[in-house]
């Protein structure tokens, strides 16, 4: 990970945690290095610079913090596997979407084509779980296989849902545990899981809230931007026929937006829907949401099962979601 | 299974093994079959059409006969697991040729277009992990995970190697072993462990030397047609840049035919260069090869730890993969 690209939660949690955190997070980082390059050339630049790209590292990030200070082999692990899990589909997802931009740089599939980008997502999911199976942690393929099934039924959801502007709020917040707050989930599990401490069931329901609060809010930023902030063009989601929180609740509002055809929209079209949809006062409303989200999954580390020092880590992440998007 | 679509080898073992073999491969099947219709209507109509497009099943009945009459439970999992692996790589192998028909049906990249087609195959390849994982047979995960990435690596290496005609024999035949022979000896493998019995080295190596002769004849089949039988074009894989060993040993005859440009085949002149491998007399070495492998692969169960009943259920189904394609 470069570290100068690293986001300011990541930078605060890392130096609370400084006698053992980055160390482990940096092993992370060589494991995912060492997979990239260990494939021959027919992977190597694309997975190279997939891996390289970075991201926020969350998902591993949760898993070694959750997994806790005396964690060893087995959550390393498994916070590589999550992370291939989900940079298989990232690259999977550009793919559907014909993505040519993620995190500012080009995507797999505007690189190297579709063939190649389906390959190597391909590859980096059968990896994760090669990773996990490499020592048997038996509970944690179980745990991240079932999160790789619901990754792929949520976009399976998404492509079905495409251009349905009657669909309803719980129909999106379905799509939305499916895609992204169950991979959360599991990171914390199988974070916990790896270590053997109590608490996992607490744990997962933490990381399930957030990592809705993190979708919400990733919403909220396709319909502000700015670009330069998100690495992509306003309105993409919109663009790509997904319908998302902030024009479910702005439809209620303002009905006339059902007259705009989604799939049809071009870039300045898109950002004159965004704008609408921003008039209608809905963003606040989302956020607050995603707020609200934050709080309850920290209320859920209150228990005995947690220290302080763990709950001060998690909630500088749970912070640092609300942040990084406000 | 459609019992009518059966391949007379199948059948022949049927026969051979019908005490035990055909139940169990009916709950291989039905579990499949539950699979196909127990992700919601996202995934239900695509995936059941893939699953009952049926196929040869080759994978899971070997997983099955090397397993044993006494096999339970984990033999049929990890036989379920296995097919799951490989239809997951069907579905993605005709997004990335834009393959229109498959098995004399229309794909599910052509029916349902690409971007259900690649959430299609990730749901499959997750699936097979999580039907693994549901009770913890960690050799088959470790097993199946490294044929799975062998699969991946096998189709990169496939188009990065597309349209090149100076590679190698050795190049092509490391690829088949990637994408082809590996899950063969993996099904071969997975089911002797699964089983607890000795021999599951020997019955590897069965698999890996079947699995490549059947995509030495696969690729003669190319070839020679006709369309009716093998339920696609001829000179498919030419059209698609696919250097197979045909065309590496016709070049050694007519080297004119290196002036033949695979990216810009239309059908007609797919056809043509296919007459003209034909004609340099290549197929029948290409046959003979797989007929040695297929006589090598049968001398590795000689030895102490298999049966007679065995050996001839094995010898049907290596002598099959001849039989069909003669």
């Amino acid at each position: 990970m470069n570290r100068s690209a690293v986001p300011p939660p990541v930078t605060a949690v890392m130096d609370v945690a400084s006698a053992w955190l980055p160390e482990r997070m940096s092993e992370v980082e060589r494991r995912l290095a060492e997979i990239a390059t260990a494939h021959g050339p027919e992977l190597g630049v694309e997975a190279a610079a997939t891996l390289d790209a970075g991201g926020k590292r969350m998902r591993p990030l949760l898993v070694l913090i959750c997994a806790g200070d005396r964690s060893e082999e087995r959550a390393i692990r498994a916070a590589v596997a999550t992370e291939l899990i989900h940079m298989a589909t990232l690259v999977h997802d550009d793919v559907l979407d014909g993505a040519p931009v993620r995190r500012g740089r080009p995507t797999v599939v505007a690189r190297a084509g579709r063939e190649r980008a389906v390959g190597v997502g391909d590859l980096l999911l059968s990896r994760a779980f090669a990773e996990l199976a490499a020592s048997g942690d038996e509970a944690e393929v179980r745990e991240l296989s079932s999160a790789a099934v619901a990754l792929a039924r949520g976009e399976l959801a998404q492509r079905h849902d495409a251009c349905d502007t009657s669909i309803s709020e719980e129909r999106y917040l379905h799509r939305c545990s499916l895609k992204t707050a169950r991979l959360f989930e599991s990171a914390c599990r199988v974070g916990r899981l790896s270590a053997g401490g109590p608490g996992a069931e607490e744990l997962a329901g933490f990381g399930r809230e957030i990592g809705l609060a993190f979708q919400l809010l990733d919403d909220v930023l396709d319909i502000t931007g700015p670009p330069e902030r998100t690495g992509k063009a306003r309105g993409t989601d919109l663009k790509d026929g997904t319908v998302t929180l902030p024009l479910i609740l702005a439809l209620r509002k303002d009905p006339s937006l059902a007259e705009v055809s989604l799939a049809a929209l071009d870039a300045a079209e898109a950002e004159r829907a965004c704008d609408r949809i921003a008039a209608t006062g809905v963003l606040d409303e989302v956020r607050e949401r995603a707020r609200g989200g934050i709080e309850s999954a920290k209320r859920r580390l209150e228990g005995e099962h947690f220290s302080d020092a763990e709950r001060s880590l998690l909630a500088l992440i749970a912070d640092g979601m609300v942040e990084r998007y406000s």
